[in-house]
């Protein structure tokens, strides 16, 4: 089983080598691991993020299966690119996973970083816009997504010191999708 | 043709105001727009995140083309419910647009909220992770999707004052979808 491997980690500092650890947490249980371009083409090119983006998304139709890293990105949220790859993969109808690490509701998270109010009984943020309330860790169409075309959301019982780094989430996404390899 | 019509604009206040009108704008150009549940539905009820969920998947199996509002969402980037959801019709091969009311770059936009420093010719936000700077409007894995999946992103080419309530780029989107379905 290919499992296109999405998520902000390809916008850290050391972002090959993590890509590095999650191909091989995937060979240790029997999968393959397809980490995205991003850090491997030459970005002085003058159509570097479309061939990123062609690149992404071959290796998205090739795989069978994702895990997207849901952890927040910049706010509350998780990071719309690799949101944008969980949808994608799902409108393929492959096997959708994922996980963050943290476990907090979205609604507890927008707090932390704007005034949340409650009018009508119903959570607004600064703007004035409804902040989404259903006790779930993102956005309910990632979450539903997840339940009903793959696995539920896989957070730590313990928020990680370094949410970017520790990857027993991530592993326990693999065993999920090498358990299902099994039972097919 | 049918057109599901994706964006936080469900989040507003007057939400179902906004779909009314963005459904006319569809109608005045001989398209049908597909506005989503989420204020169709009895929140109190127990699965009401997952009804909403169902019934959103639904109308986008049903529709043949997608616009979404990629506005920037409490922070720099698009709302992940919307990208989510633009991810899955390009997955199915639907027909993609899409309009953001904020035409800087996605670069530009992440100074707003945070200090963007520049370390080896690549810029890097306050946590230490890359900024994206291909000078788009946001995520390249978005941009590129709806060039080679459907029409590039609309913006105004000046900022409406009120970006939750102009729909002049949803409607050039509108047309855009019209004149697709003249050619077809």
């Amino acid at each position: 089983m290919k499992i296109y491997l999405a998520g902000p980690d390809v916008f850290l500092p050391d972002a090959i080598e993590i890509g590095r650890r999650k191909v091989a947490i995937c060979a240790a249980h029997g999968l393959t691991g397809l980490y995205p371009l991003d850090n491997a083409i030459d970005l002085t090119a003058p159509d570097a993020a479309r061939q990123i983006f062609c690149g992404n998304e071959a290796m998205m139709d090739e795989a069978d299966a994702i895990i997207a890293n849901l952890t927040p990105f910049r706010g509350a949220g998780a990071d719309p690119g690799t949101v944008y790859e969980l949808g994608y993969m799902a409108g393929r109808r492959k096997f959708c996973l994922a996980y963050s690490n943290d476990g907090a509701t979205y609604a507890d998270r927008v707090g932390r970083f704007m005034d949340v109010t409650s009018e009508d009984g119903r959570l607004v943020d600064a703007q004035g816009l409804i902040v989404e309330d259903f006790g779930l860790v993102d956005n309910l169409m990632m979450i539903h997504a997840l339940e009903l075309h793959g696995c539920p959301l896989v957070t730590p019982a313990v928020m990680p010191i370094d949410v970017w780094h520790d990857l027993a989430a991530f592993e326990a996404c693999v065993r999920m999708a090498a358990a299902r390899l099994m039972a097919t």
